[in-house]
């Protein structure tokens, strides 16, 4: 168990009134005890008390090799499992439950009574995990080191007239190159029409001379996730383009200069939106101005105008405006990762923002 | 909707005394209406009653062009999509749930108390889609049809020197040159040891003189599953491998023969597994005998000796008794779907079963 964790979550249990709690998501299990277990659709519970009893109830099919820290309760596949769990819930009291454990599980818990009270006790950890602790920062930083280095090879091959599937396969040859154990989603190589649909799926288009190009690029490094977007343009740039790109660039500069301690995550989006907005493109970027990652591209929490949670440091986030314009197949959008400290954030990426033109090779 | 079958889940309904009940996994929401909606972590849920007034609550991000004959309520994300589903739940009585819907729903509806009982209601389309009608069935067949030629076209790489994974990629090639949505399930391309273990992952093992190759395949050919496994030799075969090889095959057509109606799944199993007992290789069958198949690879039920449910005409499911030796490096599976029919079954697969020795070119 990362004991450090565990006990940020305890206490915010304690804090919460919720006595116990069942952490089933794979990734919160990694978070707090430092193994990957994937049971596919069998169950896995965690079960944290804060008087210290945890268990951690596990399929026969996955043994453990290590000592987890945490006493392991063995069931197998002709056994109820939940009935195995439910013994160790105080039944007199609240329990949390995470908020993604299958519906079966839990209707088979409360046929057994086992919990006075049945909540949604994700957000528990979720605040937790948003604060990243000094290893996380540093998984970070490295994450988003890669992905700096992968942006840069794979620019040129975005002028060579490859398909946006072409390029999106190369954008995960680069990572897998780069160490990666792979992409933190599915990467956008979008040209012109493409990359003015902010929903646009990748498909067989190729680049044309004089087009805009979007790439909203990450991977999985030492499993910490990486996220950055450039848009990038072949053979040249118009000066609408230009004027467009400059707007986009000013929004994220001033989202990145909002993100600081005390702030609100509304203030950053509000900071981005209300430039583009003031230049008269609100209409035209329809989407909130980023999202938290760390184990996950995409947290508990979000860049919007409606998140009035406080920043705090340690946190996490994506910032990332763009302006979206399909009837001039224009598309610009320019994202980093910031990483909040005691005074301001540190941008992860460093990657230059200076307008890049590619010699067209298609 | 698929209007016969939404009765059948009705009339179920009606038997177990549950008159309402919520639909979320996109697959039976498929077989129910016809249409994947794949909406991420978001509420989607199909709310069956038996008084007829169903409702499909769905995300404002997930438009339809098609009338689904249901009617659509639709949300946003800054509404309380669970809230708006309540409305539609009667209070007063029980209501099934879906297996797999996440709690965060579940608590939700409990806190909003709509319905009397809460219950895992997923047996209900479960049973149902065990039974294949008409049209899936002709789709079965089509889908095995594609994995017997699959099988034909992968069987002469098997024994070029290929890795696993070479192998594996190949045998994804080769459904997509064939026009299927993709593989059923990750291939097994497993040589030797590999073979000799029910569990092995794929890796970078590349077969040698004299080895035994397990391949066990499907592809997803307009939306149904087919899944197929022959155990080949490299070169040649040893008297050894073939004495295990004919055991298998005489359990697997024992297997066969008691897929009728009347008799129970785990009789099937009975009768692969006994005679590979009786020849002294019980222990060295560590796994079930079969699954059933559908719209996905593994569906509800299974062919093993605890399952006693009855077998019924339209259901299908695998056969693939198997011998594994792990010290002798030596595997041998062999699967075929089957069919149910009114007397007994059609199989599905007609790739040979007579023992195949590959010209090892590797």
């Amino acid at each position: 168990m990362k004991v450090n964790r565990v006990n940020r979550v305890l206490k915010a249990m304690e804090e919460k009134g919720i006595p116990q709690l069942i952490v089933s998501d794979p990734v919160a299990i990694f978070y707090l005890t430092g193994k990957w277990i994937l049971p596919g659709e069998r169950l896995l519970a965690l079960y944290l008390n804060t008087n210290g009893k945890h268990k951690l109830v596990i399929n026969r099919l996955f043994p453990q090799e290590k000592d987890l820290g945490v006493d392991l309760i063995w069931y197998d596949d002709m056994q109820d499992g939940v009935q195995i769990l439910s013994q160790f819930v105080e039944k007199d009291k609240p329990i949390g439950i995470d908020k993604v454990w299958p519906s079966r599980f839990l209707i088979r818990l409360q046929e057994l009574s086992a919990g006075s009270k049945f909540v949604n006790g994700s957000p528990l950890i979720d605040y937790v995990r948003m604060i990243k602790d000094a290893e996380e920062q540093e998984l970070m930083r490295k994450s988003s080191k890669i992905n700096d280095e992968v942006m840069e090879k794979l620019l040129p091959w975005a002028a060579k007239g490859l398909s946006e599937n072409q390029l999106n396969d190369k954008a995960r040859e680069l990572y897998a190159q780069a160490g990666c154990e792979g992409v933190s989603f599915d990467p956008i190589t979008a040209y012109a029409k493409g990359a003015a649909d902010p929903h646009h799926v990748t498909d067989d288009a190729r680049g044309k001379y004089g087009d805009c190009v979007i790439l909203d690029i990450g991977g999985r490094k030492d499993n910490y996730a990486s996220d950055m977007t450039r848009t990038v343009f072949l053979g040249k740039v118009s000066e609408r383009q230009k004027e467009i790109y400059n707007i986009v660039l000013e929004a994220q500069l001033r989202g990145i200069k909002a993100a600081k301690p005390g702030s609100r995550m509304c203030d950053v989006d509000l900071a981005a939106r209300g430039y583009i907005e003031q230049k008269g493109y609100g209409d035209q970027f329809p989407c909130r101005t980023g999202h938290t990652i760390g184990l996950e591209d995409h947290e508990f929490g979000d860049v919007s105008s409606v998140n009035t949670d406080i920043i705090k440091p340690g946190q996490c986030f994506s910032v990332e405006p763009g302006i979206y314009l399909p009837e001039e197949e224009i598309g610009v959008r320019i994202e980093d990762l910031v990483l909040i400290t005691e005074n301001g954030c540190e941008v992860l990426n460093r990657f230059t923002k200076e307008i890049i033109v590619l010699p067209f090779e298609g």
